[in-house]
């Protein structure tokens, strides 16, 4: 790793006072994320934008054989599926609902009366007295890419014999402003998305595991896959959240990203059991209920691995990580799928 | 124009006592557009999904010697800028802000409790008490795609003497839910956006105008442009709209899509003054507040303005579309500028 992070901290050992730039003040510096203002909300730049797209292409050429079904949502669903979900169960703080003015005129007078108000206020201190005539819309920010799938699925009738594999890729939302650049409250999720009987996903998972770890190895980025669990809300989260770990229902992919004393989870294998099956009676073709799995890549996360761990100039990355990304990345991967068996 | 739509329209007027299938019927059942139950949101098929990125692609050539700098948004933009843009002066009811929960366990107990007596109503009965923890957050859902861009632009500074040319896209919000298919809750919206003195600003966007029309004759389409205005707010809506028409601020690129009897603005060519300029203080090289426009494609409008002219099956649409979008699309589109000196 030769990054300008480690350049700085040398610097800041050896000394200097101004204290080291942290990897998101070399990201904004460098241009690749444009700071907003709000902390997890950023513009992307081209060559970022690029990296994500061609990213993508490999992700593609990596599951074709698996011939899915490629679908795109935008980053919003239907309120009552996201009700039905249960995602409010297990993480309700992180989810984001869309509420829109719905007044008359004198409304809108007191709305603008009361911004005025608040905008004679410093951008931090304003108040939100305006939006006390928010009401809540139908529509509620994707949480997770696969989300949207499982109430269409379930309208198209009981599953074919092989299950269905779908794909999907949308902007999601979490409520969890931080610093760290790659825990953004606005991020890209490309998922594949498996249904079928528990044999069916259970080794589309373990595929996905060994798939993803090729990727990542083809990337020149550590592989470090770990039994893990979702942050589930409140004391009773840990309960869960240890009934998660003890079934081994969600591995990750970790990689260190940002912060050196830690490592940030770049791919999730996911086995739901009969979680959306039973909420939305998806059926199997012999009228059992369907168990669902996933694969999820963590498009912003993955690329801002590759500029942490191969500099922030991506003409200087790896002739192989170029080659793979920006050459023959469809007959890289094939080798790389025929050399490995996986 | 032979599509499926006037098919079942004769069919309906030669006495079959079926309705006609509606454009948005023909979409949903052909797969191209997959209902969510939610009027105005919809998933996408790969197929048309695919007619979007080669729109974008032909619509990356129509601008490339413009040399704009590309910049992605997520879609949302920080609440106290979205405050500053004075969009609730013009649009309230438009508007997506974002809400979540904040509060403790027994907060949560609450919110669990409304929301299962909620489920136990019909989808559509159901109420949203659940709602009324849900915290206004720091983030709005994105209005149109350039919005994020001037605050970003005022804090570089004043502009070079060139001003400025930004090439951008998002997933936007407009709370307005509609059967029709070209009304979308959720959309994507292309623009480039201009920076610079009056003078710059206007020449780019007749340019613009010119050269909308002709991506648009090239994909054998009506070419309509007319004088237009936004959807003001209220009765005193009526005279800022009478306002924006007589200065001709707006213009539209108008489409016959899924309503036989009006058509559908696919592009907009657009002259903000110095209304964001003075906002966020952009100003010229020579200190003059900056003056800005843009150009917005509809990219859902413009797709299912094709599949509404040249019917379903991209496969059978006219063989100079298909060259257009699926064969030398650079070539096609440099040779369309050289020839109309657009």
């Amino acid at each position: 790793m030769n990054t300008m992070t480690e350049t700085a901290a040398l610097q800041a050992a050896a000394g200097n006072d101004t204290p080291a730039p942290t990897f998101r003040d070399e990201l904004i510096a460098s241009g690749l994320l444009i700071d907003t203002g709000e902390n997890g909300l950023y513009g992307r730049s081209q060559v970022f934008e690029d990296v994500v797209d061609r990213l993508n292409v490999a992700i593609t050429h990596l599951g074709s054989d698996q011939d899915p079904e490629v679908l795109r949502f935008p980053p919003a669903m239907r309120r009552t599926d996201f009700e039905d979900s249960e995602y409010l169960k297990n993480f309700p703080q992180l989810a984001g609902t869309i509420h829109s003015f719905c007044g008359n005129e004198s409304g809108q007078m007191r709305l603008l009366r009361c911004l005025d108000d608040a905008m004679e206020k410093s951008d931090d201190d304003r108040d939100t007295a305006w939006m006390e005539q928010q009401k809540p819309t139908r529509v509620v920010l994707t949480p997770a890419a696969c989300y949207p799938i499982y109430p269409v699925m379930a309208r198209r009738g009981p599953l074919p014999a092989n299950g269905r594999t779908i794909d999907v890729l949308s902007y999601c939302f979490r409520h969890e402003p931080s610093l760290d650049p790659a825990r953004m409250q606005m991020f890209r999720q490309r998922e594949y998305v498996r249904l079928g009987n528990p044999e069916q996903v259970m080794a589309f998972r373990q595929m996905w595991i060994d798939r993803g770890s090729l990727l990542v190895s083809l990337l020149a980025l550590p592989v470090d896959v770990d039994l893990a669990n979702d942050p589930f809300f409140g004391r009773g989260g840990k309960i869960v959240a240890d009934s998660q770990r003890a079934q081994a229902l969600k591995f990750e992919l970790l990689i260190p990203v940002a912060n050196p004393d830690s490592k940030t989870a770049c791919l999730s294998f996911n086995y739901h059991m009969d979680h959306f099956g039973g909420i939305w009676k998806i059926e199997c073709e012999d009228g059992s209920t369907a168990h669902t799995g996933c694969v999820g890549f963590g498009m912003e996360r993955i690329t801002l691995a590759l500029f942490r761990h191969h500099g922030l100039d991506v003409n200087a990355w790896p002739d192989d990580v170029r080659a793979l990304l920006w050459g023959d990345t469809q007959a890289r991967i094939q080798r790389g799928l025929a050399e490995t068996g996986v």
